[in-house]
């Protein structure tokens, strides 16, 4: 880190104090009487906003990461839970199901309908803009989904938005989801960084790759490791498709962190007709596994899900799924 | 609102009893071998997107708007919290005081430098992007702000992070205030719509005009009416200021909704240099008051503060603003 | 297209008569009191806006495109260039040279160097966002290309800044490359329209996709239907890379034109060491080539070119696309 | 200007010999292995990308700015017009008439029918994204704009889309037009550069402020100082209205530039309601000028203009256009 002081200021102390606090090593200089120190050390420790904001200082310049132990050091975390691994030296990992689980029967036909799938997904606690919306069948989904589970020797995951549900989540399923929507509740992130659970942190739709990654760094610097970051979509000008899907972000994630990530084109899109496509070029794209919305039900009169594949697409891409993850000598 | 049915479907039965549920009036017409509905009351209730997703269904087009509790209907909500009344028929609203709370002497200081201040704001929870930035006070700041309150005679404000000390702020600030990363966490929305003090709703980075009075409609839903909505600045390309304000959001929303809203140009722009013309602006705009960041300690050695202004700079801001407020005939 | 006038609005005699005018099919009828007319025919001679500004219209519904030439009617076009032909239905092709064009010997050197390539890229006019930065050989480079495209039995495309440089252009290349900040030069888009050279369109900073689209009608309307769409990333908040390369894009283009459609992952991303799986990602989302900024150079000790890879990598990488080609069934 | 060259690099002699080239200041320091420069006088000339890009250089930081004569340098550039003046210290200039001029009747009818304009604004070329949509009159239009403006004794300003255009340009109107998608056709701003008539130009959809200010600095290069600024909206994720209009970056460039700066709400919005509070908005912010699409036609039966406002709207925004200068001290 580099820290460049205004011209003909001379009186640094303070600031030198401060970085020795942080158990920083320090080297000093000076050019056209501009005074120039470089910090080595754990840089991420210092906070670049407040530092800019000392008008003894012209410019602050990070050389290194704002985070530290989701920083790629040459080795990537597989996270193990029961039979499966997620990460960049695991099988690609298969995470399907319904937008949101709505009885133990449907859900139940899904997952036998799909030819495999590693974790099961499915709603309960839906985020919903609008509060006349659905908003999910809550602890009961949760029940439903822990069920259909165990009867069919699966891993399941669904969404926490509330921390109080903790207990029931950690009680009921495998992997707990963080939304893109509560991706900045930094409260939220804390109390699961004490949850003995893996968590699987989908992309702020605003947020920035370093944002995304300070947030799995709340996750881990609080007690859990086990964070799988979720690429979804960011928010652009762009309306054809609902959200704009990033896939460097996932190649970029891979050169700067140790965490496994996964891509969910269901949501990035909102457009089922994309999202065969768009899985095919996650694995491309480096990604460890896949977030899919699939339901039996889209099959009949009743919807075509705008952004859910039924299970017959499913098991079609699956075959491509395979091929490609060949073709780039990924595990699958 | 009008749906239309892609040319061909015949049986829409099931639509139409779902939109009886709802107590909706209906009429219905075709056009070219296209069923064409059109539902008039209570259309806030039907869930756009959900429809949108059958496969019956070609288009849904909303003639209304998809909130109706903080709708404009015709009459301005102003907001009484003892000697302050906020709104559009209301004085012109000042909240300022330092980012975050430090100690009581300084915000003591702080709050007598300033010739008017009607609520005095300070950070004591801050959601920072990094686990390792200095996260505020805590229960401790809060505690100051309530003192230097009473001391003054002034109303406070301060930012909720976690419902569970929603009591605590109950008993301690005039005003909750929901910052921007949290306006799409529901969650804490609902458990605001119990709580009998007003709500400072700011809007999320990139969260639309509609979601953001759905944000609110989550609030006063749940019972609480007194929703003060905060324009700060949205994301953008743009990085020569922190955020883009967006001041015909505040036209807008004046035209849409009844409730009161206020600008933060201190956070949206990130730059002291720009807050002073971004406040007459605001008014100019139609805003019902300004929230700014203000310290007396920016004054001294140690910082000048990107953002924030000083209070001799805050006290000469306070003479255009009155004129401002002339010129546009608002009540200062 | 759907027209629904205001509530009470009952003289709609202008507005049929611009229908009519237009050749469209007009179906009438009435909903509690609003007068809903069904356009059919070539609704994309209308202009949505132009109406929808009319105080007797509520709502402009569209139900089809606002683009015809240009739109997939069961059959991709696939554009013959000598021994080249690129679209959906011919091999994925491969477009790669140097940023800028700047000797002969060391584009010579570079082409040579690639194992396999079909069309040779160099910019010799730049679009440089500052007047001070080296603006490109000029014709001087065209001339050079063309000479290298010779030599080596490649084809060559170059970038067009200036309509009078057309014929030069025409004589000396084989593709004229339209940049992203020319994307909506509509000036420049007509008079391409009138060569007889296929154009490659970037896809502008910030263009939706409608509006990329509308553009190569322009081309195709003024007589010249071997359009080539180039995806190359997005304007969005995200600094991490240069833009967001938005691969959807690319496969909803397969949904919406006949056009071929190419990606340039290097300017994209502005990362040469994202390149390699951005390429991988385009074909499995679907695109029809690649356009690769490659430069012997790089392998020296002058510079890296942050996002030009070596003839090394290049060559590595033609392995990987051969495979990826392969798993999703294109031809290569 | 700092460049921190790579741990270990010692061999930097073809820099500084870049850099002497430029008559740049050096002064060379070493930090932990790390060679450090400051490069001190026209840093503007230097490259940053291209600096960049090169593999011995770690991070290039910029002290000053990209641009240097449109640089604000302690003087604002007030432009002579005739009768009229347009700057910082000049009264605020109006620029007001139609979007396009469609008769030499309705727009003298227009302009007769305002209380006060500065200069008579009205497209005659307008780049339209479809194809299909009227494109204006064309040289015609301009002539009736010249005929308006004689007979009413009014400055005039028209867009052009094509530098072959510009001799006709120079006979007919005072103030020549650049649009908002024409910002970066450099080509276009270095034939301008060589005009004696005064530019307006409209920042790019999603211009950074930087690069609206190289756009400037293109046309002052080629010789033309007379540039006028127009912030007329960036493209967001924001759909409720057309664009967003940005008023911080008002503020900002009276603290980057010398220019002249004015705002237009009508296409920001794209709404007439919202047309007036952004007026008002853009004197607090420091707009030295506004441009407001205004017409006679939208009080009949034909239109409301969307973001069309009628002359008497205008007139009686006109009122308080002058309370609001007042207010800020700013001549009217």
């Amino acid at each position: 880190m580099i820290i460049v002081f205004k011209k003909g200021v001379t009186e640094i102390e303070q600031f030198l104090m401060y970085f020795k606090n942080l158990s920083l090593d320090i080297f000093q200089t000076e050019l056209d009487n501009q005074i120039i120190i470089k910090l080595v050390g754990n840089t991420f420790m210092v906070d670049d906003n407040f530092l800019a904001s000392f008008k003894d200082i012209e410019k602050v310049i990070r050389l290194d990461k704002t985070y530290d132990l989701v920083k790629y050091k040459g080795e990537y975390l597989n996270i193990k839970i029961k039979d499966i691994s997620i990460g960049n030296d695991s099988k690609f990992c298969l995470i399907a199901g319904p937008c949101a689980i709505d009885s133990y029967d449907s859900l139940l036909e899904t997952t036998t309908n799909m030819n495999r799938v590693d974790v099961i997904r499915g709603g309960a606690f839906k985020p919903r803009k609008s509060p006349y919306s659905f908003q999910g069948l809550g602890l009961e989904g949760i029940k439903i989904l822990n069920q259909v589970g165990k009867k069919t020797n699966h891993l399941v995951i669904s969404e926490i938005i509330n921390e109080s549900d903790l207990k029931y989540f950690e009680e009921n399923v495998d992997i707990i989801q963080v939304g893109a929507r509560n991706m900045d509740n930094y409260q939220l992130l804390k109390v699961l960084g004490k949850s003995s659970k893996p968590i699987l942190l989908k992309r702020g739709l605003s947020a920035s790759i370093e944002e995304w990654l300070l947030a799995a760094e709340y996750i881990v610097k609080n007690g859990n490791k086990n964070v799988i970051l979720c690429e979804r979509g960011i928010r652009t000008f762009e309306t054809s498709t609902r959200n704009t899907l990033d896939l460097s972000a996932v190649s970029l994630i891979k050169k700067l962190s140790n965490l496994p990530i996964v891509v969910d084109p269901s949501h990035a899109t909102g457009r089922y007709d994309l999202v065969e496509q768009m899985t095919l070029a996650a694995i491309a794209a480096g990604a460890d596994g896949i977030v899919l919305e699939v339901s039996q039900d889209v099959e009949g009169l009743k919807s075509d899900g705008s952004q859910t594949i039924s299970c017959k697409r499913y098991n079609n891409l699956l075959t491509k799924i395979k091929k490609v993850c060949e073709a780039v000598e990924r595990d699958f």
